[in-house]
């Protein structure tokens, strides 16, 4: 099962980073929403950090952004939030694509 | 030979979607090189579109975020960016990567 990793403005992209390429370790995929273009930088930050560690175990990472409508709060609150789906070419889940060559 | 989009925090992200999905049909990728976090999140809303755009299509896009050192401005000042690789798995270039079935 893929996590889901919520990332905030403050949160800090290579302890991000470090749980992407956890999840990407264990399940072959990590999910990460955020909200807002602080957050979203965040992320894409932790993901360009999460490609260097996985890079040096031959894993080559790339990530796929879509819109979401999340509830937040006690009110559920509909919000407009981007997914990030992280996985790799030659990951666990992966393997067809291995010598693709792209 | 890849186009380089320069995406910035007032563009409008169906325009670049646009723009990226040309990239896309017309060489098998878009290049997008922004800097700061609005940039980062037009940028990321732009793929976000080019994806429903070009999932019309059969074509399943991805992007790969790096960090980047560029030179702007008359007096060359470092600055860094991040560059995202925006590719298809059926795309031109990509033809080995259809029916990976992921």
């Amino acid at each position: 099962m893929t996590q889901v990793l919520k990332v905030s403005s403050s949160s800090d992209p290579s302890a991000t980073a470090g749980a992407i390429a956890n999840g990407i370790r264990e399940t072959g995929g990590s999910e990460i929403q955020v909200i807002g273009p602080r957050a979203v930088n965040q992320a894409v930050k932790a993901i360009a950090i999460a490609r260097g560690y996985l890079a040096a175990s031959g894993l080559d990472v790339y990530c796929t952004p879509a819109f979401a409508t999340i509830r937040v709060g006690d009110d559920g609150e509909e919000k407009t939030a981007i997914q990030f789906v992280v996985r790799t070419r030659h990951g666990l889940r992966g393997g067809a694509w291995a010598g693709a060559g792209v």
